[in-house]
């Protein structure tokens, strides 16, 4: 199967997740541990779509998420730099899934200068995570108060 | 905002519903009226991508859908039939959805040449709509057991 571009982005305006998970860890000098991923999840009956878009992106995986649930993942700070932000920079989002993409690269682009390792770095990359993947309210109060994003 | 068709097929492929209903009316001879209806549900801070979609098929209505979701929705069977129908014709649908879309066309299609006002018209379209929009083990066995469609 495949996809065009433009029907990529549809579909990740609809399914796509651009997600950062930043976790305590002791390992890390600066306490925290940072994890962006990228998914697109389907119900079992269209994981080929998923492997569509694992071809056509030329990185991540295709696994079982839950249940009857497949995922297409990305999470390597590499192919996310390389293959997914530069993707959507030319292939725009419609929807404000759009904000989500930009905070993702943001981080992900810290991340490339290791600023993820350093303690205010960690700590700017908390704020950011803290605004992705919410409701509208949420996203209301921040492009109010945040217009220079 | 313009909508490239390749993003419009995607973004349905995630979002689209295509959903025919049929209830028992008196009014009507068959004793059903059917109603079919094309619909992309969001949360109301994409609400401008549902105006897109209005303004890129020349048909349809935006409505609240309930709570905060807001519905791109077609109904009418001269509009489905000349702008919706064609539409994913042309630019095909990639999930099994277009499974959905082809029993949905087949339906309006009946309505079309009146077979819905029949008796035995209306008990297919029973048929057929109770077959759509139905989770991965049913389709297994309607394939299995329908591949004529």
């Amino acid at each position: 199967m495949n996809l065009d571009s433009q029907w990529i982005a549809g579909f990740v305006d609809g399914e796509g997740c651009f997600h950062v998970g930043v976790n305590p860890h002791s390992d890390v000098e600066s306490g925290y541990q940072v994890l962006p991923e990228f998914t697109v999840v389907q119900h079992e009956r269209d994981v080929q779509v998923l492997h569509a878009l694992k071809a056509h992106f030329g990185c991540g995986v295709v696994r079982r998420n839950y249940g009857d649930r497949m995922a297409y993942r990305v999470r390597s700070k590499e192919h996310l730099l390389k293959h997914i932000i530069p993707f959507f920079e030319k292939h725009p989002l419609k929807t404000r899934k759009y904000a989500d993409f930009a905070k993702f690269r943001r981080i992900v682009r810290m991340m490339e200068t290791g600023e993820h390792l350093t303690q205010a770095g960690v700590e700017e990359i908390r704020r950011v995570a803290r605004q992705m993947n919410r409701g509208a309210d949420k996203i209301k109060s921040d492009l109010s108060g945040n217009s220079q994003e």
